[in-house]
């Protein structure tokens, strides 16, 4: 007989009842809030074009990196799961083997959160009831298949479904944008809000797009100047030198803007950032246009670009997002045949003390400096939010800085550590330095568009069980516990990415009192 | 209406009735045991000269980085705290503002350790009952000023309610030393121990000092010269050369030792020792001497002097600290305008293994050596006690170097890391390979004089958590659990630092009994 | 009066009751099985020969670096512990001195593994009811002195005591292998297997060796020529060169493999991997010839033969494992009177990702390679189990890499972190990426034969430990959980080091069902 398949009320809380109940009262806070999700990977198309959902297969194995990788440890090769190739071509196989051999393996992840999204993914949208395995398998496509064919499965229509307020999605910074310009023709992206207030705020927009400037900054790669004509082309003007890269570059952000983007994000192997020389710059710069740039060039002009990119948000008021500490496409021989984003990006350590402090001493400051003039135009103060792998320099290098900097915002567990011990240890090593009200709220940082619902439900129950501990040990009231609870669900995501609306009633019914300065 | 300010008697213990039992049971052992502070940095004129404490603000807010760092991390410049900018003016803010602007702000501070000292201060010191906010603020402000103007809120007053047994202050190595001297003549300094015999040990003082030597070994700063030339007014001799300079400092030790003086204490950027060769330690020094000390001379010569101060410490019996790993000033515009020590010092990661080597290989073996004749004279064996703010290095590096070396103590979870989780991870990842009894117990470390008290109770709260835990799991008695929830407490923070007083009944009444062997 | 000594059947349970309960059941499941020990470093003339153990002292102490480096780190001398010394002299103590020194520093044991082996040791073993204390030491002596003379006590009794079905020593690669012949034609080491059937696979060996080349590699140390003298001689063939070296190290690759080995294992200071160019390799291996290989030499050289072995691996089917981070024989003094193995390797950190890329990329994809011909040939895939005593690598770069090839395993807790505390870190951060299936179980790594069972039974607690926690947070059903328990004591050993016998019933009785594919 097959193992059934339930969402336990408590999971993920601690078992101890104390503990449990305190859980539970900032879950119930929490578990109806809308969804703010201000960084992740869902294509735009899928909610300019609002297509069906192909069948199971291809919506919940093919494109994860969480599935396949776990899959392929265990032995089952990418060509078995349909994996598109870098060559553009896919084996031949049937989307229902596929999924037969992912439910073969249903034991492999066992104790992970892969387990636990898609059983709420499963469960709660497809109202699966069995436990995936070789006997089962074929049972469940069927129902999840013949659920996507109706219209309540229409993304737009699970947009909704989710309680999703805000989804932004990362676009390259030469991307035409073509999905967010028809999402901004739209009236479906500009809901009236709750409050029936048109406020035309950033945050009024359902879906919004985030300026990603990478490939332009890897001067050493061989498609560097293919993005830089691009960036030209759109950009209105022949890139010529650095002055025309970074006015080009500047143009593209305010595009960005125009579209509601509130952010911009930058992924690199190190944190390394510093000023070149401007003699320096113009050197390497025209070096890569000469297609002669070194490594090492790169990794000066990338150090060079987080300051220029910096100044720009310290400019226009962006917040600029960084990630860095993966190193990628470990498995050389699979990436030559299967191309980026197959699950091969391993972490290393990662230094921030000395890499951030020219970034952070020049702009993050903020306050006690010599720019009354600038403080007087009225601009939004610089803000970074800061992304790592290396959990050991959470409580060593991140919760300090954060803690001390008021441009500086913790950004959530990240990628691996998007998990039940992951983001325990998150809040374990960085709140008793930097406190809840420096970190930025949860991030789902997903492409699976179904994940989100089971991401954010996840990582609000993580929260409530570090919550409840602290309220069964007497470090914090039940009612600031809620009130703390609500702020990482709800209010912080939003003020860290300057998502402004008026905030809803609570879900859970009575209105929740709050200071105004809390969170001003 | 306010919330109320309560201190819960089970606080910082677990959740779970077995562990909580026997957490208090250990913490029943501790409670009432004197306060042993081997380690802080508390004014010495304050207990010399016993004048009364400021208004709240400057008593509790303006001199404590841990409140003022995270209030700037939320915006709040450091002049709208009245904090002292580095050319000794100061904002012109009111004492009360300053206050109300910290009660605005108390949420930051929820999880943090701060917040659990200064509710211990708020509550057990000056009575007050209500959570501080905006509401609250001058309430409780008229509250703790009405009490700071009593004669029972004088700073030895204090100390003795606090159940202070000694305190060791911080000294630069060039200081006079005058307000030790003032208390070495005051009979205050040197009570009647509470078994009636005067043994006119060090342990036998109140209030001693500790012996800081950084400022003259960092060659290449600014003000180094100056530290020498005061060096060599204080010892008695012009400092010529590095011979002069080390007698210089010997002869200095030595004051400090009559003054009771148990220990010194070194602090540098890495961990990195090693002795220079003759040639080149004197050609260091004439380039310090001409103003031509480079950094690469200054962090040879901070690894060359940590040999000569073991070297030193192995001949006069002071204990050496040494704490390593943080990156001081990081924010540099700030650092400008109001110097240091304003909450911008940052952890790097730390390497102990390869760089302590030849301190440890030299001095701390202690046993099996050809160190006959220096044993047969009597002299208390080398002990260095050490510090990390990179965590990753208890349980790889520092547990595994203190559980074999003799002449190596583990000193306690340091600075961001003295707080619940902190001191939760430093047991879980020194225990298991160090055991407790190579740690030296608790060290206060700190500037705030009320806030003694309230840190010794968090951390026997601490080690009774986790010595709860270790008894609920049936991996320790409980009675085996006490006897080690004292030495935490009392015995090993005495034997650490060689404060050797007989030790006082245990205050919850009962005599304990103990082999002899277990702290001998 | 004297404490007593007794084993709480919840020992290492979490204490809360549902977690405990789930606990209980996963143990019950586990408890029984056979041990599996395809990691340690017993010496097989103990089995062998067979003869009875010595007195307490040289079973219990003496050899174990364990407890003499904890009794050292208290201020014993190691002369007083009667370790033998590099010259091969011994202080003359005797041995019951010896063990009233262990018994009066029981205390310094408390929290530490060492403590909870050795409770399990003198109680299930020896009967020993009360604690170990300076008042009982001399009856605990004379106790397990008597049992140790009767012939119940034998090697090969406690063998089969201990349920141990295959136990792995580690041979160095120049070793003549003379008792693992002499059990090679003994009918004691080939059981008849449970079921009947004498398969003659590797697995049906009590006693196997282990094949470990690490004195081959480490050319600029003083005794590498006699090393590789020795293997020419076993290998039948003088090594003159890099080709020939190759050639004798398959050659008694091939030696092990047929008296059992199904594993190599390489100790490293880093894990460094990549090819030597040809000319540079045996320009290399000519200067260590000549005796003028250095350091950086010996770095590359053992990073190549990392290489050359896994390529070896690939062809022979050994299992590779790789032990890296330990800086060996830190305190020199000591190591000059008293030689290696005397407690003194001390960790350091250690990189994973960058180092082990050459190695993964080439042979531990395993899948979507050009390399059917290779697949066709029906050889097992390569295997690397990898080991750590740096823990920050588990979650940053252990599991994301054992989460991705398929070739990579990860090893349990090694070492220093073999421990309850250090289990439930290696499961923590590794089993969110890279799950349970991608781990192998659990190694001893002992010399101490009496604590093999002490060891297992420990791991299976806190592996129990763990699931329970799963069960009670409703992330895993307990079913399901019971599984995972049983893989990792028994199933995922024997899988990762290819033991193919067929599993024996649970010792629990019920037959316990599962379906081919989870192992397969």
């Amino acid at each position: 007989m097959a193992d059934a398949l339930r969402l336990h009320p408590d999971r993920f809380f601690p078992p101890d009842r104390a503990e449990r109940d305190a859980a539970r009262a900032v879950y119930d806070e929490t578990a109806g809030l809308p969804i703010v999700s201000p960084h992740g990977h869902v294509d735009p198309a899928l909610l300019a074009e609002d297509r069906p959902f192909p069948e199971p297969a291809e919506l919940l194995i093919t494109p994860d990196h969480y599935v396949f990788r776990m899959l392929h440890s265990q032995g089952v090769p990418l060509d078995a799961l349909g994996v598109p190739r870098a060559d553009g071509s896919r084996a031949d196989v049937a989307p229902r083997e596929v999924w037969r051999l992912f439910c073969a393996h249903w034991h492999a992840f066992a104790g992970t959160p892969t387990r636990a999204w898609m059983e709420y993914e499963l469960h709660e949208l497809f109202s699966v009831e069995v436990a995936p395995s070789a006997d089962t398998a074929d049972r469940i496509y069927d129902q999840i298949a013949e659920r996507l064919a109706s219209p309540e499965y229409r993304p737009r229509v699970l947009f909704e479904r989710f309680g999703i307020e805000t989804l932004a999605t990362t676009d390259a910074a030469s991307s035409a944008l073509e999905h967010h310009r028809a999402l901004d023709a739209d009236d479906w992206n500009r809901p009236t809000p709750p409050n029936g207030a048109a406020d035309g705020s950033a945050g009024a927009r359902r879906v919004i797009p985030t300026f990603r400037p990478d490939a332009l900054v890897q001067i050493a790669r061989a498609g560097w100047s293919d993005h830089v004509q691009r960036l030209g082309e759109l950009a209105g003007g022949a890139i010529e030198d650095y002055d025309s890269f970074a006015a080009a570059l500047r143009r593209r952000r305010a595009d960005f803007a125009a579209l509601g983007a509130v952010a911009t994000d930058h992924g690199a192997e190190t944190a390394r950032t510093g000023w070149l020389p401007e003699a320096e710059r113009d050197a390497v710069f025209a070096r890569a246009l000469g297609g002669a740039a070194t490594a090492e060039d790169e990794a000066a002009f990338t150090a060079h670009m987080l300051m220029a990119f910096a100044e720009m948000s310290a400019d226009d008021g962006l917040v600029m997002q960084l990630h860095v500490g993966a190193l990628r496409n470990h498995d050389r021989p699979l990436f030559e045949r299967f191309g980026a984003d197959k699950g091969a990006d391993i972490p290393v350590a990662t230094e921030f003390t000395r890499a951030l402090r020219p970034l952070l001493s020049e702009f993050a400051g903020g306050t006690d400096r010599d720019t009354a003039a600038a403080d007087g135009a009225g601009r939004p103060p610089f803000r970074l939010i800061a992304f790592t792998l290396d959990e050991s320099t959470y409580a060593r290098e991140l919760a300090p800085l954060a803690g001390y900097y008021p441009g500086l915002v913790l950004g959530p567990a990240w990628w691996f550590h998007d998990s039940v011990e992951g983001m325990l240890r998150y809040r374990e090593r960085t709140t008793e330095t930097a406190g809840f009200y420096n970190t930025a709220g949860f991030n789902d940082d997903t492409r699976a568009f179904c994940s989100i619902p089971a991401r954010h439900d996840l990582a609000r129950r993580v929260d409530a069980h570090y919550l409840g501990r602290l309220v069964a040990r007497h470090q914090l009231g039940l009612s600031e516990a809620r009130e703390v609870g609500r702020a990482l669900a709800y209010d912080l995501p939003r003020r860290a990415y300057r998502l402004d609306r008026p905030a809803p009633a609570t879900a859970g019914g009575a209105a929740h009192a709050r200071t105004d300065g809390v969170l001003a």
